[in-house]
């Protein structure tokens, strides 16, 4: 069965490393990997091609696709537009709600190659490998009511932050099953000393635990946490946590290696149907200089072959073909340093497909 | 005219470190400070001594007080607490709210002394001195609706985020007055691309910023800003913030310093009045042993004489002392390393005293 795979470019750099990206999936292809490959347009690019961010026909494509691959999404260009909702990031945020695609998984890891890009000392961030999974379709991100209006003569904005019980219980069972996969250590990250919506989080992990013998759970305070990510970040194992605080924290864990040219994720709905992107962002200041970094976005390609597609070994062989050309020192401009080969956004995809 | 001061004790390691700080007042009294100091109960050890974390009569003084000095509040002990209103944070909380303080002042300053605390490379953090300017009253913290309800079968949590223009334009204007005082440079952090309220925030801030022509004002998304103080801290001078990012964001920050038993903090009112305390919490593990880190309560006096006594040379000799006893090689244990001598909190008290 021949499975789609949609490619939204998006804006700033996302043309360019998708294009690399989709050179990988091209010779997946060429291996026997039955696939069919479509482009979209998302974002700004939309906005500006058809006044819609996220158009009707790329919404249906993405519905019908077993998994979308995306560049990333905004830029200056669009910052003022007045109507909000045409924003490239509701294109973004159409996508993952409209699809579903609760469970978020942002891995924070430290290449060894890479080892000194990392402002924290290299003992304290050396074989780093933390799993965020962040709750994507609900929270204070879709909360209702929010809006701006006038109350006794002044405007005040306001948003619900809310979760329900069910929302809690499935973002649960992916991070519980995905800690069983890994370390065996969860770390649930609320703010249940002050706000209601996350004691009812802690109580529901709690109640889940049990289901999950083999795990072992904690929580923290979402400001401690942000405290011991910078302290000692190799505690963590797999952090859950919603939309907005996982937003936050997976940003500062990303950081914390150094390279978040490196880093990929992963968006999957109840069915297993995923959207994958890069951890970073359009970075318009680089755009179409042929500089950008094309490995987290190849990287997205392995964790699509991995989570939706079922093909383990060609997302491993995708994975050590990076780390082959890390080990011969080629280095896009953001990871350069001395010593190495700095290379153009299509040269690395080069070494990439012949590795 | 005498000013009044309370001293606060609270929970875990309050009563050891405010001693402490305590003897430091009675030091200024002695050289011709003229004030009356006070102790009264808050937190949990107000919650089993009266059944309240916040008492009538707590309250009572510290309406009646010039300043307030806090110790910390909360512990595992009050964690399983049924009644929400009843826990120690519960205290704190109200004496935010009750006294108006919404003005949040969180610096982090790295001590030369303690350079090699960080876990950040060196010279990515030598002569860190960022201002976290943290609206206190207001947001998520205090917003309504809120709580845990049945809809359709099954309970939900939610919290509203909310800000009005005035409680905005309050906190900003104390930012910019902030910045003008500093490196005239504020960053004001949002998430204007998803949340309405901090569209608001945003434009306010916006609004104010040709009353403060020498103040250069950005903005920055709270999961960048989490990113860039993990990544290049030093480009900051002033950050202004909601009460909920402006919790994460400054114990990040705090952390970057790798003391943060090191860093006092203001909570002033519309009328100067403050109420002052360490960055750190309540560290029930070490309560009792003689161990803690008194001087960030000691520095917190310090704050309390700039901001609400009007004695900033008896501020800047406190600030001294602490400095000659860093130099002396004084650590207690949090901040001990190599080369310095390990004492307890008392004699830290002493040798400040001395200083
Ligand atoms: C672009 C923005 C809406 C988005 C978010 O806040 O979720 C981004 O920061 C992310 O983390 O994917
Ligand atoms: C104890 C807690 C309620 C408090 C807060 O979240 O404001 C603390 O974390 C702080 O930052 O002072």
């Amino acid at each position: 069965m021949t499975r789609k795979i949609l490619v939204l470019p998006g804006d700033g750099i996302g043309p360019e490393i998708t294009a690399q990206a989709s050179r990988v999936l091209a010779a997946c292809q060429a291996r026997g990997l039955d696939i069919e490959v479509e482009e979209a347009p998302v974002g700004g690019a939309a906005y500006d091609a058809e006044g819609s961010p996220l158009p009707e026909s790329t919404l249906a494509k993405a519905r019908a696709a077993d998994a979308i691959l995306l560049g990333a999404v905004g830029g200056p260009k669009w910052d003022k537009l007045e109507d909000i909702g045409k924003r490239p990031e509701k294109g973004l945020l159409g996508l993952r709600k409209e699809l579903g695609l609760f469970g978020n998984l942002r891995p924070a890891l430290l290449y060894p190659q890479l080892a000194e890009a990392s402002s924290l000392k290299p003992e304290l961030v050396a074989g780093l490998d933390i799993m965020i999974v962040r709750e994507l379709t609900g929270g204070i991100y879709f909360g209702q009511p929010r809006g701006i209006e006038e109350r006794d003569g002044q405007r005040v904005g306001y948003n619900t932050y809310v979760y329900s019980e069910a929302e809690i219980e499935r973002i649960g069972r992916v991070a519980f099953e995905m800690a069983q996969k890994r370390g065996k250590k969860l770390c649930s990250v609320d703010k249940a000393n002050v706000l209601e919506v996350t004691m009812l989080w802690r109580e529901v992990m709690e109640r889940l635990a049990p289901e999950y013998p083999d795990v072992e759970l904690s929580h923290m305070y979402v400001d401690n946490a942000a405290m011991q990510l910078v302290r000692a970040p190799k505690q963590f194992d797999v952090v859950v946590t919603g939309n907005m605080f996982g937003d936050i924290l997976s940003d500062a864990a990303a950081m914390l290696t150094g390279s978040i040219g490196m880093l990929p994720s992963a968006s999957l709905n109840e069915s297993g149907q995923g959207m994958y992107e890069p951890c970073h962002g359009s970075a318009p200041d680089i755009a179409g200089q042929n500089i950008a970094n094309p490995l987290a976005t190849i990287l997205s390609v392995a964790m699509m072959l991995r989570y939706s597609l079922g093909e383990a070994e060609l997302a491993e062989r995708i994975e050590a073909a990076v780390g082959q050309v890390l080990d011969d020192g080629l280095r896009t401009a953001d990871i350069a340093s001395t010593g190495t080969e700095t290379v153009t956004t299509e040269a690395m995809g080069d070494a990439v497909l012949a590795a």
